[in-house]
């Protein structure tokens, strides 16, 4: 379809992401989240038709990583600097839970000619989110009494809850494999835990998944061994998500039970929920010696889940044996990465190029979510993009 | 004040400032001075207004930061991001006291596309100011002799002595909160010590303050304990200043002394000069032992002071009660960021927004000290840049 | 010569550099090595008269430095800027020696919205160039498979075997020195170690000066202490070339021997090959006893060879006692950076400007690298550059 059919059918949708954070899909309607993968969705292809959708000509993005990030520290990069946005980051090597003047400070310190501020914060329960609500708080107070000029838009690059620029990006590359978002509605997807001989994983990427799948008419099937669930909060929501919009929400307790007939599996390991809470506890409190005991006896009962595999025969339990494998990258690869670990190096090798896939449309979704931050009609912007015509490279 | 009739005040000026590096406030002329305040004012008015500075449309300007800093970093970051240049950071992990040929030769090395080299170097007395005379003069050299197509300008963004972007952001804030630079003439500024857990700060903010606000007719009234005095020779220069100026500069004793009936107050915590210099003798010595040492009866002879504190009580000594409070920040708040500090929570909060937007100047004086060092007719310039009015977001 | 003309001699030259990335200058024709440096003299001669090259008006230039760097760094650092990118360094502090999924998936993750890859790895002997092919692999793989937009190109900033970006660099520096690339034909380049106090510094550098200089009809002698050879095939493929291009290419046993009547020295210390063997099997089986010791034997050996070094007797057997003095810096200046080094305090500073000048083509050899990497017509390029005629710095 031509760019400007797609701009046509944006126009149709109504948002409200002018101005508003990003933080939480389920925060948003669903014409706002079709309105982010559309905006994607163009913003890719004018990039790929050389035509630049650079709308600042100076300002700078700041980035703030409370946890190590190659993947989304560079979407975010490259977002950044496609709508003409320089990177800085504010490197906070100190204190990791900071609350109260320091961040209120803080935050307007970095922000006197800031556009938007990318925060990940993914390490502590009940933490990353919180965070990025009093950054916005101390935004807005800094802009209401004259000390910013405008007020920066936050974009949620993993929290402790949700993982929208991920989650939107996994849709994107759904909305692609099957063609348009209408088609996801009765389709099975399958989100379960995998073994890793890893710790600590957090649990937003699963939630994430689960909080914006139930949004479109999927039937989603969340399975996981004894012990091991997520935010029981954010179970809940999917739930009554899936009722309300027509799909279904189910709890398996066997990887082999989720598969079975799906038509997209997404197979991941995360730390138990109760580790998690115990974990932040105890990272609060400064216990070393702690950490080291619930790291090894985490270690010890994630071994004894190493069947929660994905290999050729539990493939073989999908829709017609050929769902669409989906990961975040990198996968703990069995043989390769790891002894043992989510996915054989076979499976893994036949999904490869499809998970790259995936991964690419996570610079766009979070360029999308810059651009409505600052345009109240993102479609007249994107035409007038199109009608400017600057070329992204060339003379 | 519309831009235009601002840049019509800037014309009358005469000002040297082109090529030329901005390292002491004192060696500029007081018109010097106005036309780095006026054009700061400008490029805030523009960039408010949507209209961008860009100047460069590549270039670098180098960072080299000797001690941590946020709000600098990013404030010069921010000036450079407006006027079209990159940051690239020469990050020297290595060697604090580096001289001679590697100075020479790294100074040329990191400069042949660059515009502008910030540093910030304020750990040692009497090394900060040398070593960015000594970077000049390797630029000097390399350009005479052709290695160089451009003199890259120095701003110093901090050193042993001064530390000019700080104290003209201050002033801004002054001539803001006062109407204009006039009516600073006769009003009287406290600068004084005050009490802090840590130890080691650096004296160039309060010799900033003395050795800037002398020069405009104001009565400058230092504070501290005894032995907590600050370089000599920046004292008696405050005191010559004031003299040529129309204003005083007198030395108290006590803060309470100081405050009476005092316009402005600007208590903040600093290491006494002779600490400084014996702590310079042992880094330069790597004596480990003997700095420990000297922090510990450093910390111990501090909290002889701590009724260096602003209260309620402190404030209600200056004029009706109602003096202005600054801060280059982040202050030491009692009960917030430490349990006895510079200021109480109660003061702080009162003043945390005009601390604020004193601390918003700064991006935009380090902008106006580069802008110009580049045109030889700033206010030529800065009408052309109003003419060409190019938007800095927008399509 | 004026920048037209300059194109106009571009113009007859045959190069196949589109498209493909920059490894090793044995790889590419002589008319290849004279297109980038003749596009890397016009792109100075632009920025140089205030005409921007910038092609780009956004994208990202990644770079990964797996050995600390301030030259290459910031050379890679100003061309991206120069040609429009933004610098985003992909920072591999865990994993040094990474291969197979690892490499092939991080290459992909970085590449969305990038244009180049510069890649600094000369730790390994063995290992860089190889891994640098890996990862064009895995971009030749991604883009075949629709992963990536655009192919990015690689540009080697030293590897195991060659360092492109600094021979051509020196070899523009030659060309300017002695007036054109045809009067280098039968000039005597004496490449030399010397003494150093340090260890393990990398082969790459005589190396990529005896594989380019060989290309041009140069007397190319090299000389180390016995043991001290370069790895074997690079110096056979030196007197292959030197035989093919009406040079020489000869080893010598003394610096005396490989001075006398030299046109040119470029004496330097490296690390003998088989310790560079022996340094990286240790590197990979992380024995670090054992690397202890291997470095303490090291540099015993080198200390039998302190006599190599340049002084102004040494100087004084080259050619009417006035060989060109050529170092990539730093050098280990005797007396200066180090007790005893490669060079005398007295003879560097004769030749300091000049070094200084070599370094300066740098960036505009990797600009080059990068600028005919995206063109297939350079010379056309340029010309609508120079009609274009954007400034660099202005209103």
């Amino acid at each position: 379809m031509k760019i400007k059919d797609k701009i046509k059918e944006l126009k149709k949708l109504k948002s409200d992401l002018y101005g508003n954070d990003f933080l939480l899909t389920w925060e948003k309607s669903k014409d706002d989240l079709k309105t982010v993968l559309k905006v994607a969705e163009i913003l890719k292809d004018m990039r790929d038709q050389n035509i630049s959708p650079k709308v600042f000509d100076s300002g700078l993005a700041i980035s703030i990583f409370r946890d190590n990030s190659t993947r989304t520290r560079f979407s975010y990069a490259s977002a950044s600097n496609l709508l003409g946005l320089e990177i800085q980051d504010l490197d906070e090597t100190k204190s990791q839970i900071a609350h109260g003047e320091t961040v209120r400070e803080t935050a307007n310190m970095i922000s006197f000619m800031s556009d938007y501020i990318g925060i990940r914060d993914d390490m502590y329960l009940g933490e990353g989110n919180k965070y990025m609500r009093e950054v916005g708080a101390a935004l807005d107070d800094g802009f209401k009494n004259g000390v910013l000029p405008k007020r920066p838009g936050i974009v949620n690059l993993q929290c402790d809850i949700d993982h929208p620029t991920q989650s939107m990006a996994d849709m994107q590359h759904l909305i692609d494999k099957f063609g348009n978002i209408e088609n996801l509605k009765g389709k099975k997807i399958a989100v379960t835990w995998a073994y890793s001989p890893s710790y600590g994983k957090p649990l937003s990427v699963p939630q994430g998944i689960i909080g914006l799948m139930t949004r479109f008419g999927m039937n989603v099937e969340l399975a996981y061994p004894k012990g091991y669930n997520l935010i029981p909060e954010v179970e809940e929501l999917a739930a009554k998500q899936a009722k309300e919009n027509g799909g279904t929400f189910k709890i398996a307790n066997t990887m082999e039970d989720a598969f079975k007939n799906a038509d997209i599996i997404y197979p991941k390991s995360w730390a138990p929920y109760h580790v998690m809470e115990k974990r932040t506890e105890l990272l609060k409190n400064k216990d070393m010696e702690g950490l080291k005991a619930l790291e090894k006896q985490a270690l010890a009962e994630n071994a004894t889940h190493k069947h929660w595999t994905v290999d050729d025969k539990m493939v073989s339990l999908t829709k017609n044996g050929k769902a669409l494998y989906m990961h975040p990258l990198p996968a703990d690869i069995s043989g390769l990465s790891c002894a043992e670990g989510e996915v054989t190096d076979k499976v893994f090798d036949k999904y490869r190029i499809e998970t790259y896939k995936e991964a690419g449309y996570k610079p766009y979704i979070i360029a999308s979510m810059m651009f409505v931050n600052k345009f109240k009609k993102p479609a007249k912007a994107l035409n007038q993009l199109l009608k400017r015509n600057q070329k992204r490279f060339g003379i």
